[in-house]
């Protein structure tokens, strides 16, 4: 579990402050993530959440003490933004980027406990799918719906993706699942973090792509 | 029709050699073309075509004597590279490129020739479908070939895309139809020459992505 483990996210403190340093060092490492989905079709994916994660890290950099957290980040920015925000800046970056974090924390977990289409077992399309309806489907006019139903092809088999997030290591697919779950416990926990700033901080938009 | 007789392409001479830094001068303004079309469905294609523009711009100008013409590169590429080539460096980037020109010069010969579904008269997935079919359609697998399905229902009106390419300048369609025709003077012969040195040299490869 190469790419999953070795780059695990950092358990959050009580208050759920989460540093934006350590954050962008745990995300950076996932758009490799869809590499391991195989298929190129999934390159302008990559391309998308790495253009988020360049944005709040360009953010960051102009003022480190300022955009310690990201809860500071986005207090700033409102301050800054007026009436465009939250529709500006970083604050919709992260407002996109934790999209794509909540799909894939719902496809691993859903892989992790299991789920599975009983006449296709070695597909994961059923958790794909899972996923995607929760995470990101309401963002989504019917084109690009269907432009994703068209893409959900390319998905690989179940036991390609596990061998490709484990880059290569001989691991039994019971390895692969227990390490998938300790990497949820930080990783759903941020995720969840986020979702939780946006609403306390009525930073959230519906508008769809 | 701002976009595309601002930056004509530059006559051939005699020889049919294509300048390298005219080419790439004119073609750096195609990507824009994309805009024109509107929706942001065609993002991941401007990525790709810029893409390629990039390769050839980066091998150019680590020598610009060497890589003078077209010709000259993909001669110097075929040493260079071995049995690698053609599938290697600016050879392959001009391969894929040389198809989204061929796809943008018979979309726009057939608008030009008043190619039009009769039923949709202000639809342009007729054309749209006609220079995918000849430019691409063989190069695509069957789940991008569905992708590009999807992608043509976010199509524009033809003409909201004829007041895309004079960017915003009045001009009767009749205009816009004459500076198409003229642009095609240029655009075809260099697009043709392309494919033409493509097949002498036996370049061309039918993989497909
Ligand atoms: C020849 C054939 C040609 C056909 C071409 C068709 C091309 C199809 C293009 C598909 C779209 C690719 C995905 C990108 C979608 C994006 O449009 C959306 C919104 O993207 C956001 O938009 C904002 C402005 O509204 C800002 O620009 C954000 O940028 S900002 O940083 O500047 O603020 C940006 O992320 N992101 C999304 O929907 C996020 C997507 C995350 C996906 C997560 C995993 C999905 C896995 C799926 C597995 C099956
Ligand atoms: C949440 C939902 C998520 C769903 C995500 C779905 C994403 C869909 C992705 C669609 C693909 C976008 C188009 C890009 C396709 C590319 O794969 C191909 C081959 O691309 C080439 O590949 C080579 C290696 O084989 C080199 O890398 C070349 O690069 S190199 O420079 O390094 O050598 C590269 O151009 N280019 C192409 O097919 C060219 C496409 C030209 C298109 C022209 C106009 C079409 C207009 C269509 C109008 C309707």
């Amino acid at each position: 579990m190469a790419i999953l483990l070795e780059n695990q996210f950092s358990e959050l403190p009580n208050t759920n402050e989460i540093s934006t340093k350590s954050f962008l060092e745990s995300v950076s490492h996932l758009p490799s993530f869809f590499d391991s989905l195989g298929f190129k079709v999934f390159a302008p994916i990559k391309a998308d959440i790495n253009g988020n994660i360049t944005k709040i890290q360009a953010v960051y950099d102009s003022d480190p003490v300022k955009y310690e957290t990201l809860q500071k980040m986005l207090e700033a920015e409102k301050t800054m933004y007026g009436s465009e925000w939250p529709k500006a800046g970083a604050t919709l970056a992260l407002m996109w980027l934790k999209r794509g974090l909540r799909f894939i924390q719902i496809l691993l977990q859903s892989l992790a406990d299991g789920e599975r289409d009983e006449n296709n077992p070695n597909h994961i399309r059923v958790n794909i799918n899972k996923a995607y309806e929760q995470a990101l489907k309401k963002y989504h006019g019917w084109i690009v719906q269907k432009i994703f139903k068209a893409a959900l092809l390319a998905a690989p088999y179940r036991s390609d993706f596990l061998k490709g997030l484990s880059k290569g290591q001989v691991v039994t697919e019971e390895d692969c699942l227990a390490d998938i779950r300790q990497f949820l416990v930080n990783f759903s926990a941020t995720v969840d973090a986020i979702y939780e700033m946006y609403t306390v901080m009525n930073a959230e938009l519906d508008y769809m792509v």
